[in-house]
């Protein structure tokens, strides 16, 4: 239960007519939000909900609030007002304190009091783990990894040897950072393995979901800047570097050495080569195919679009058969000039 | 080994002149099948190969048994009986009954005696196993989740707080349900995350392959239906709604607050945009984008065929051409039109 | 610390003029070398950095070798040359010998002494572990699985039963291989489940990234020839068959029944349908959509060049018209043809 005084005093704004007592169990929709819920209103379109709102409390921007039949309080943007004062209704009890007997900690790893380690965690050998570190069931954090003040792994994550990550960071379960990168080089009979001599630099408050892979580097270090915000699935190859606050939606791919500036998107399913440069403020929509360096900020795209699968075939179809078109229509051009000349002369 | 009486009883068919003490040991090809392996044929292309067949027993049409040369059995859907009695074949066998001594129950967990926990799983407080639950090595069920009956995790599975699945559910090896969907509101410095107060809610018969990721929802719950079958890889965000019966194929991506009707099917690699509904008895072909609602049943894709990267290269170039090429064909239209009434006029 | 003369036995090579007691501690990139790093030029563009070069020690062509104003080895492929000593300079200790009290060894699996077994790993009943086998901590080995000698697997690691790996093997964090097939019939009120009764075999020197799936098969086994490679979060589904030195790279999705040939690569993302059969020697740039037999080695790509997105959209719409299009195009040149004719008949 919150006070609608914590969450004034969460966002540091005016409360406004709110009566500070009013007492909230969760945060809801508009649509069904009710006298113990908290809304929201984060754009314009929604406004006609407003009406008929039965909310306990409403978050929305100063002009919106003469319509607002329910208690308001009013903050320039609502969606990150919402977003700051979600974790007041987070029903998640805190992870237990201290380590489980079933953990099995290497007697050299640098462990705080302050850590909560889950059931059968490992820390292998030289890892440091900062304050208040907190380890799922299971998660495995290699020999000389370091993991920052406040990090917490879900379980099942694995952290290979000597990565690091900065403070404050959360890790999904199952990802694996650190593993090798698919570094070989052809032999006649076969590949030929490349020892990857780097490892995974992680920033601060660097939150990376389910499932996603980071491998570590083959000379130097795989990087991740801080702030930065990543999806289940991805995978960000050996030597990528991932600037800072740029974020990446599910299952993006990134081949190996490419640098992304900051600030960059990357929706769904974005596939990027190796060996590009990215600057920042770049956003690509789902399932963009990024082959080339990108030096102007914006977004970009690449695909067809989404057809009836027969009459898709028909123009995929077509596509093969684009340059041959292509050199058609130009030659239908000249003749075409030609023959209004001829024409013209004829007159 | 499996009696033929046992494999009629279970199809709960005519045995036909077949002999039911025909012992079969497991299921073949038909091209290879020996005398103690059950085939089938599920299409008429395939007749061809049965006048060879040596097969201890074939399931076949009623109008294909003319032709074959060893016992068979008719179903109007060989390959669905094929289905209902590939399990009598299965060579896997139970798992261990009870909890293995490496395994962590919390004393507030329901967990009845009827289910089977491997080494090193982990059952969190208030976590409620139905009975026949069957949690694989290190399979993690985290704070008040709760499993239906008969549902089998294998290894590695992590299920987040307050998750539910429904009675006889599958989930693969180290797919994660319930972990943060990817809500963040833009800060001028960062990202503020959105805590996930949502969950997850999954029905009953729901089969789920290996490294599938099921993030929990914002603030309603994440849904999947009854009887949803989803392969490996795939990846569903924060309150997506997928309607039963409904089928993901391999790598499949959703972005967050989609709904999917009822009987549709994904191939491999779809791609979903987020906020999107798809009506009943949809099919995407594989790597299809999906950016709109679809409103009517039927079969979609994108994308353009394979070809050589030679002459894909020229092709590609065009389409980037491709506006100016429509206008460049509409600019000859006109003016071809001008010159044929010219020409007409003259005559 | 590594001595160059254990390099030179290492490549077996001559020595040149570089002092066989050269002290190197690692290997860095040309350009920030210092003089206890070794580096390496393996393509021309690169030579340029070498004038300024302050390395330990190069490896070179021949060719390159005057130039060059520091010790050298002469190698002619020296990026094969480096792969084969970056392992000299792996810092990596070598896992802890015997097996972890918190392992839990089924009595009747076969683990020679040999073995290094981490925390909380299971090998189940009659597995069978090779000589020098390696499992991380929390990996699994189910039940009749079995993996040859110096088979590696990271933390995390799933091998359902019954699989078995060759010699010499890596499998990175997470990976899960022998889980069901995706393989359902199609029921009026939902899915039967088709038991896999295959399993997947894995050959020597197989090398696989971390977080992929490998599918057991329906009747027959998956197939994963010698030293094929496999990068991160790449999904082989049942009854694929990958021929020798294939290579995958991350995200590769491939459906059921697909036989790749020798010495094929796949970039990221690539995905594959089911039934194929694809020749020896084929590459597919990223993202490519393969769906017919490939029966031609070379190269082949699909999909559309990155645009910005508001000159993609144009372009995009214009696909959806390609036939159309074309179609106008035809009705032109017939147009043109057929005045150009009346007006040569004029004259």
């Amino acid at each position: 239960m919150v006070i609608l005084g914590d969450l004034v005093a969460r966002l540091g704004c005016e409360p406004g007519s709110a009566d500070l007592a009013i007492e909230l169990d969760s945060i809801a929709p508009l649509g069904r939000a009710g006298s113990r819920d908290l809304a929201f209103v984060s754009e314009a379109r929604y406004l006609d909900a407003l009406e008929d709102c039965r909310a306990g409390c409403v978050i929305l921007k100063p002009e919106w609030q003469d319509g607002c039949p329910v208690p308001s309080i009013c903050m320039d943007d609502p969606y990150l007002a919402y977003a700051k004062v979600s974790g007041l209704f987070e029903p998640l009890a805190p992870p237990s304190a201290g380590i489980h007997p079933s953990a099995v900690i290497d007697p050299t790893a640098t462990v705080p009091d302050s850590v909560s380690i889950g059931p059968g965690a490992f820390v292998d050998a030289g890892a440091v783990l900062g304050e208040g570190v907190t380890l799922g069931h299971g998660a495995s954090v290699g020999r000389g990894a370091q993991l920052g003040a406040n990090c917490r792994l879900w379980p099942g994550v694995v952290i290979y040897h000597d990565v690091i990550l900065g403070d404050d960071c959360v890790v999904h379960a199952n990802t694996v950072i650190g593993a090798d990168g698919f570094g070989f080089a052809k032999r006649a009979d076969g590949w030929e393995k490349i020892s990857q001599l780097g490892s995974v630099r992680i920033g601060n408050r660097v939150d990376i979901g389910a499932s996603v892979t980071i491998d570590r580097g083959a000379l130097d270090d795989t990087l991740v800047a801080d702030d930065v915000i990543i999806d289940d699935q991805v995978h960000i190859a050996h030597n990528c570097v991932i600037g800072r606050r740029s974020a990446l939606a599910g299952c993006v791919g990134m081949a190996g050495s490419t640098e992304v500036g900051e600030d960059c998107t990357f929706a769904g399913q974005v596939g990027v080569s190796g060996h590009l440069k990215i600057c920042d403020n770049v956003h690509f929509t789902g399932q963009a195919r990024v082959i080339k360096n990108i030096r102007e900020p914006g977004s970009y795209s690449s695909g067809t679009p989404l057809e009836p699968t027969k009459q898709w075939r028909r123009n995929a179809v077509r596509f093969g058969q684009l340059d041959a078109l292509q050199r058609r229509v130009v030659k239908l051009e000249a003749k075409l000039s030609a023959l209004d000349e001829a024409v013209s002369d004829d007159d």
